[in-house]
């Protein structure tokens, strides 16, 4: 961790090598999961799991006591810092974004207190490359951690690529986010794999040909990102003998993720000294390397990393940060 | 109707002016309804409705014979020509696509005969401006038939567009469709507005904010067609009070019809001579009018024109031609 003492009216101390001298609790409060941690010097003592935020609902203070009730019993009162959904409309409260360019500090400087010692981590606003307004929430702290880990990336422009549901390029200078965009892959992806007629009713899983999947990420970044008059060749395919069935949800999961990259690509060009050539990509391996393969197909290089550890470690960088 | 009467071992006959002299059942069987017509010398008849073909399934025969008994009854054996998904895999049988360039004459060539005196016009196949390859179904009926009610239409190349669940541009010359291309737009936007993040369930209605789908149709304009990257932006401008949640359907309608009207116009060019600068929206009034104005923010002039009774005159033009 970065040496960053707090004095005076801070309540947090830090030891001479950047350590923490005190227990806290931090805490990845997404939609659908709960991930606790003791954590303080030495690294992480305890962990426990619990409902996301849309089933928590009104009731997080009572479930955030109830699960740290034996941590408070043996260490006495401790703070506490969550990250994720639990600051947005379904969650606890409602906590207001931090415009961009922002990083550790900024977002240290911005927690919100949902009570005596409980604060949450605001997402982030910008405007995009397509000159629209955008938001995180949540991945604003995978990032801060993601560059904890990582010394390197916290130097240079780098573009950082967190697919998923809603996949988030990010634009990182220096160790701060200049600014992101979302792309609706993931979701995209799910509701015409699900319920679209681009993929018959009995092969609508997961996809798995990887064959496949390449093929429909030559036709999806050859598209430049004009997915719309794309995505019925799904379809059409299928109707012409030039696509088996079961495998639609491949070639699909191609289309989309060629034309993701593609766009993101175009709108966050690597012209000399802009950014580094080698695109971030951090996320489960599996969705990471279907990524990678895309980006390969426009000779762009990339770089995986695993974002297991990002949150803690950015929640982590941001109590590092906070005059507790 | 044109002159073209048949001779020889034709069994369908026109007399000079080129009226047909007999009557015959046109039907246009989609995937949800069923509009049967006696039709002949001095036009429709009778009509009768019945179930879609996804419901009538393999009982296709025996439900149009109890449709049309009283007919037969009264004048005997009666020609079918149906049209639309009754050809589909889903259908009474599945009709091998007609490749294009095709139009009336080709359509009347291709029929297939599904039992004796039941003959089903063929979906039409091309490769579309994308290079894909792409398929229609029931709109190349609408097509023919577009021609025989608008005679000008007949000359000339023409970019006509049908909006819908798979809205269908194609390019006419002279009477032919010389290629294709389907856009998911309705679909999409069936799917993200019913059950995506961008809409709160609250609200996910039918869009109705004239103003507020012209602001989603200039981004979707400004898009070109790429919207995988522009969809979050309804979300992310009622996080930002930008958007009222309660108007987010009319914001997301804007986007695609604008995203599709961006990329289709781009797809088919009217370069000098091309085809003719005014675009021909066919369809629900409703429809058409919103794609018109999406083509305004574009400059294209657009001339919107009822589909209704499209299909019937399309089964009468390809009767015309089909020696039966």
């Amino acid at each position: 961790m970065r040496d960053n003492t707090t004095t005076g009216q801070g309540r947090m101390r830090w030891d001479g090598n950047g350590e923490m001298t005190r227990l806290y609790i931090a805490g990845d409060w997404g939609t659908s999961n709960l991930r606790l941690y003791l954590n303080g010097p030495g690294g992480v003592q305890a962990r426990v799991d619990g409902p996301g935020i849309a089933t928590a609902g009104g009731k997080a203070g009572e479930l955030l006591d109830e699960l740290t009730r034996p941590w408070v019993a043996q260490h006495g009162s401790l703070p506490v810092l969550l990250a994720g959904m639990v600051g947005s409309s379904i969650g606890w409260v409602q906590t207001p974004y931090l415009d961009c360019p922002a990083g550790a500090e900024a977002l240290g400087s911005a927690l919100l207190e949902v009570r005596p010692g409980v604060r949450i981590v605001p997402g982030l606003a910008c405007v995009n490359p397509t000159g629209a307004p955008d938001v995180m929430r949540g991945e604003e702290t995978q990032l801060i951690g993601l560059l904890a880990l990582h010394p390197e990336l916290r130097r240079g422009r780098h573009l950082i690529c967190l697919p998923g549901t809603h996949a988030k390029w990010a634009l990182v200078h220096d160790g701060v986010v200049e600014t992101f965009q979302t792309a609706l892959s993931g979701e995209l992806f799910a509701l015409l794999n699900g319920g679209s007629v681009l993929v018959p009713p009995p092969h609508r899983k997961a996809p798995t040909d990887a064959a496949t999947f390449r093929q429909g990420a030559e036709r999806g970044v050859a598209s430049g990102g004009a997915i719309l008059h794309r995505l019925f060749e799904t379809r059409a395919r299928q109707m012409r003998g030039q696509l088996d069935p079961a495998l639609a949800g491949s070639f699909l999961s191609g289309l989309i993720i060629g034309a993701d990259v593609a766009q993101a690509i175009s709108l966050f060009p690597a012209t000399a000294g802009e950014r580094a050539a080698t695109v971030v990509l951090v996320g489960e391996p599996a969705l990471t390397g279907l990524y990678a393969e895309a980006l390969s197909l426009l000779a762009v290089p990339s770089r995986r990393l695993d974002g297991g550890d990002c949150v803690l470690a950015g929640l982590a960088a941001v109590m590092e940060r906070t005059q507790w």
